[in-house]
């Protein structure tokens, strides 16, 4: 094929996501973090009501119903607030308003995936830098590469932890660029980083409501920052990214908090009841901020652990790559899958006798 | 404010979309060329049997459900197929696939904007090359840039010629980048390309479900081209670019092509009454392929009919940019809407007798 595309383009493998097995396919999916419990009843009435007529007509291009309910809840200026179709999409406008060759992206690894992926498509350079051993910030290293854009996910994916408060301001104190935080997991974690957006004019904090709000299908996420950083993001934002659905629907899951965490208690008391039975069977589990569990088989292939437990219909997410090869990332289900998940594992291990886990 | 930006984005403007009053404001809204008609009672249907489980999980990366629809309708396979979050996603694909400093956006003008907008947030260069005076494709110009993408929108906008097949073949023939057809506006013309997605490797086709649909609303759009050039889009596309609702409402809506043509058969007669009353008025009209007009008052001043249009409550499209400031863009509403801005037309030239219209 001639020289249609970009070298970075043509030199790049493109993002893996997670494997998305058919609805009523049987299996237990716990390899893409979603909740486990449906949206709010509310999101689902919204979703009834809505007429021809709505998708008929373009949409707002500012999603301004939405935005309405995030600034209602989160107590913060419309004008303070830009939407994504999904948390991917702001972190590609993000990357499209800052990075380019010479202006580099910066982040902490492992991390989500997608950092890299969009960095190699700007042709922007890239700045990996290692967590420690259990995931310390590299914070020294973060602020002496002085990013163009700097990502910090808070809690982190996969290893499920979440970034102090006090070493992000430090962060984005000493940082001339744009650090973004990226929340998509917060709706599980003990604390949230919105008030360093009010701090500092360099900081976005991003949210989903892929998780949290189990709203994975509808794609919609939004942003939050100072009025003069969203003004040049919006020119960068497609006029129509979020859908006149999303937008309404969106709505009704934002203003329905007590449905939100109340999913959120059940899936934190599932992740104690999972960290202690896996630990129980043998495996390092990390203390998790989020609704998925990062573990590590004593004695055992974590990619042998992925595909026994794929061969008994149970998905969770194998990452073939530098200090994940060992490990497996489990999405929190609910506590009847978990326990599914949990005699699974025991099972493999007896049957393996070779690879036996410490009982 | 700190240097956060890259140049390109600091120094440009941004794309503004039509105007988009609220819903029940009673407004004549012939300004972003919706379809007067609501979407496929079909695809109403299918919105109403979406369930909670449909949200909590992502959506296939694909859009499968909708891919499958459109192979079955244009009898393609499966492969030839890309879907895209509205016809924007796909266009910003492309360039971010395919452009950048030293590897050149090519299209002739007036045309659609955003080509524009998009190449300056890539801030790779732009070859504009006009159109001739009755919107002759500038052939020879075009081949000559050598673009590493050229956008045609045939029909294009907001002229509402369609461009000779013919034409189209030669260009495809004689770049060495990748010709991209627009094909926004296709469900009211009377011809389409893509027999010459079969016969070039460097064709990409973009449809959209936003006019002929009704769907402007769901952002959904498709791109047709051979697999290989698919897959290196694929790359650039986010993974979850279409909801899961949009799916399966693109889907029902695209199975239902006798609802479709059955509304653009209505718009295309509408469209014709409207010429000739247009025409009457005085107004230079141009054969349109679209679901609009445009038109250019003999002895008025555009920006002036436009207001007081508004004034009226209909809002119709103005471009305040050369060779397009003395011209007017009019969607085809329904009969009664279409007599309702002919007979407010009548009553501008009337009432304001310096600049009366010729009857």
């Amino acid at each position: 094929m001639p020289d249609y595309f970009r070298s970075n383009i043509q030199a790049m493998a493109g993002y893996t996501p997670g494997e998305q097995p058919k609805h009523g396919s049987g299996i237990i999916k716990l390899n893409s973090n979603e909740n486990p419990y449906p949206p709010s009843p509310k999101a689902i009435e919204a979703l009834g009501a809505i007429d021809g007529e709505c998708l008929r007509r373009y949409p707002n291009p500012y999603g301004n119903e939405f935005r309405k309910a995030v600034s209602h809840v989160l107590e913060i200026p419309l004008d303070w607030i830009i939407v994504g179709n999904g948390s991917d999409d702001l972190l590609n406008i993000v990357i499209r308003a800052c990075a380019e060759p010479g202006r580099a992206v910066v982040y902490p690894t492992p991390t989500y995936v997608l950092y890299q992926t969009l960095t190699q498509i700007q042709a922007a350079e890239m700045v990996e830098i290692s967590y420690g051993e259990q995931y310390e910030l590299p914070l020294e290293s973060l602020i002496a590469a002085q990013g163009a854009v700097t990502f910090i996910a808070s809690p982190n994916s996969p290893s499920g932890h979440g970034v102090a408060i006090a070493d992000l301001r430090k962060l984005a104190a000493h940082l001339a660029g744009i650090l973004v935080i990226d929340e998509a997991y917060v709706d599980f974690a003990e604390t949230n980083a919105l008030e360093l957006v009010k701090e500092f004019e360099n900081v976005l904090l991003i949210r989903t409501l892929s998780k949290g709000y189990s709203l994975a299908g509808l794609r919609l996420s939004f942003g939050i920052g100072q009025p003069n950083l969203l003004s040049e993001l919006f020119k960068v934002k497609d006029s129509y990214n979020i859908d006149a659905i999303a937008c309404v629907v969106g709505a009704a899951a934002m203003l329905d908090q007590d449905y939100k965490n109340a999913c959120a208690d059940r899936v934190k008391a599932s992740r104690s009841q999972l960290t202690v039975d896996l630990r129980s069977l043998g495996f390092q589990v990390w203390d998790s901020q989020t609704n998925f569990l990062l573990m590590q088989p004593a004695h055992h292939n974590a990619e042998f652990l992925y595909q026994q437990l794929k061969a008994k219909n149970i998905l969770v997410r194998y990452f073939n790559q530098p200090g994940l090869e060992d490990k497996l990332r489990i999405t929190v289900g609910t506590d009847s899958q978990n326990q599914i998940l949990v005699e699974a594992l025991r099972q493999i291990a007896f049957s393996n006798p070779k690879n036996v886990v410490k009982l």
